[in-house]
């Protein structure tokens, strides 16, 4: 291995910082590493095998870097609220979250299936649960009724709503074998007893035309279920699901996995009702930190998006203050979001015919809680002893 | 379309007629539909496109059925318990399952994402998870502490377990574009703005080799989970996750879905620990039914393995009672198998290195409830006006 260092324009904000640091993983698959330093300037370093193009990889990073910087000084993130946490006294800093990994699996209540696919038993489980059950519960009181959710969905689906166009790379694609009596008895018979993998190649399957494309949020399924109505009042929506997304190089532990479960909370209907739904949910923010006595802030954010266009698209949510994020803070190193709230605008409406009974098309807001890092950001801040944890969280782990 | 049909030998038992609808698609991709009537002796009909060969097609179908006819009368299934419902005075027959799907479709309560992936809401939602909600508090009184279950397994997993050599044709393989910059650009530009389905033939993917498949029953990812323990007493889990199986052309409705909701139940201990777990589970299958006055059956069972060791595997299973169903009555037509009960001897703990602190080899068992199976089977002998179902049930949904 060998590494290529670059310095960058200085003055970068933190999260596009972040943005590198996920995405430079998909400028080529010779990228092996991707460090951003904390300092000003920043220095991006890459790590890939010593054979490499190094001028190939240059350009390229270059102008990846050049695509995801364009127009970022203007609209830097705002904060809207910050949380102080429990008292200070006597409580230690946040543990990193390679230690919490570390913590966890030490102790057998995460193991990992598969890179960024984890099980989880004991205290884990517990408080996994105990938190998706809490945000199902504060669901029910803003009024939204259970929708269930499914995973797999269909190719279409999401190039309907816009998603695949800008966010293919991040698709985790599913595909079958043809039907075909002969092909099954060549799989069999090229298995060898003791194989890890399967290699598929030279046998018939949908792959180049994949039918499904596993949830990567957890509202894309919700409203083709509304298509073609003519909404009457406000509809309130709540389900709890597993997302999947692809990350490259940077899926790492609790904190960027490839599945993770979300509760998500839906509203459609007028402009002006899902605006005033959206402050309600940004309520919920501050409250839910509060009563957990987590250290976090609520802040304007943008979505990763990172081709040709996204650096205007995160200028646009960023000066409308489209996207909040409920951050964590995980000690040293970055905050996890843990939570996001997004306004929708008639984009996914309009996708779907969605309009409202007196004429028009509706509007959509939606919030998901990322359950998996909520756990990581308490296992960060109060430690793996549950007697050490607020009582608010106790209660949430004793059902 | 065109039809061919064939006699088969007199006496078959109703699960194997019901294998043969459901496996003989698997044969040949041209099998566009497979009917097998209910007279004795059945008549196997095929439909397939006017072009096909009809002398390969026959003579392939006619092999699958050998194969899965072979050895089939010696182990008939037996019937363990059997519930006779609620006092059937009043009470009309049970609605088909395409009529329940119908009904619950044109109240907005199912909506269908992707062939076989479905969207709950209203009452169908509310069953679901009461329902869910049912069985977990079911196994926690049984003593199962909760896990949480990844959907996203490693191919290495399920080619550990068996599963795969067996199964490779009922797998949701998951695969990922690779990492290009240029990748990335070409497929955007070769996407048409109104596309309905995605071209990845000739991108660079990970589709030859698939490092995922979606978990196709429940226990699969709680034994790695365990790998190298020695264990001091019976370990019982319990977790709900989604399962995805590729069943061709006999994906149809809530019977048989791509992807279903699963509440899990493993048991692993000594050999008499699992042994008398596992008769805690056959008794909770015949408190449920009578719980919820739902006419149905527990029997003896086999799974639908079909390639060639399956009449073998089949008769083993049959002989030895390693599996029990729970099949709920959906009137005319076959049941619907609602919850299996299963003993795997040491297989898992023999390929996941479990084994027992005083010495041997552990062995285990499990129970899955398949929620949207239950879902159907109350539809279907309730209807659809939750006012006119067993007070039992108005308690599921209730909450």
């Amino acid at each position: 291995m060998k590494t290529l260092s670059f310095r960058l324009d200085s003055g970068l904000p933190a999260d596009v910082r972040e943005s590198l640091r996920k995405n430079l993983y998909w400028t080529d698959r010779a990228v092996r590493g991707v460090e951003v330093s904390d300092e000003d300037p920043a220095t991006v370093t890459i790590t890939c095998p010593e054979g490499t193009d190094e001028e190939r990889l240059t350009a390229h990073v270059l102008a990846d870097v050049a695509t995801m910087t364009a127009e970022l000084g203007q609209f830097p993130s705002r904060t809207v609220y910050e949380s102080p946490g429990e008292p200070a006294a006597g409580r230690p800093a946040p543990l990193p979250p390679d230690r919490v990994l570390g913590e966890l699996t030490a102790r057998g209540w995460v193991s990992e299936e598969l890179a960024g696919s984890f099980v989880y038993t004991g205290l884990m489980a517990d408080l996994y649960y105990g938190l998706e059950h809490t945000f199902a519960e504060t669901a029910r009181q803003l009024g939204a009724r259970e929708i269930h959710l499914p995973a797999l969905l269909g190719t279409g689906t999401l190039l309907r709503s816009g998603y695949l166009a800008d966010n293919a790379h991040a698709g985790n694609y599913v595909f079958h074998l043809h039907e075909d009596r002969e092909l099954r008895s060549r799989f069999a018979a090229a298995l060898p007893p003791d194989a890890t993998e399967v290699d598929l190649g030279g046998l018939d399957t949908s792959a180049d035309r994949p039918e499904a494309v596993l949830s990567p949020a957890a509202c894309q399924p919700v409203f083709p279920a509304l298509a073609g109505r003519r909404l009457t009042g406000p509809v309130r929506l709540t389900g709890y699901t597993r997302c999947y997304r692809y990350e490259s190089g940077a899926t790492h532990g609790l904190g960027r996995a490839r599945e993770f479960g979300v509760r998500e909370i839906v509203c459609a209907g007028s402009e002006a009702e899902v605006a005033a739904f959206r402050d309600e949910l940004l309520a919920v923010c501050r409250t839910l930190l509060e009563r957990f006595g987590l250290r976090g802030k609520v802040v304007t954010a943008s979505d990763p998006f990172f081709i040709d266009t996204s650096a205007r698209y995160r200028a646009f949510q960023l000066s409308f203050e489209l996207k909040h994020e409920v951050q964590l803070d995980l000690g040293q190193g970055p905050p996890v979001a843990a939570a996001s709230v997004n306004r929708h605008g008639d984009h996914f409406a309009q996708a779907w015919d969605i309009g409202l009974a007196g004429g028009g098309t509706a509007h959509s807001c939606c919030m998901g809680f990322g359950i998996d890092r909520w756990c990581l950001g308490v296992f960060s801040q109060f430690g793996c002893e549950v007697e050490q944890w607020p009582l608010s969280l106790r209660k949430v782990v004793a059902g």
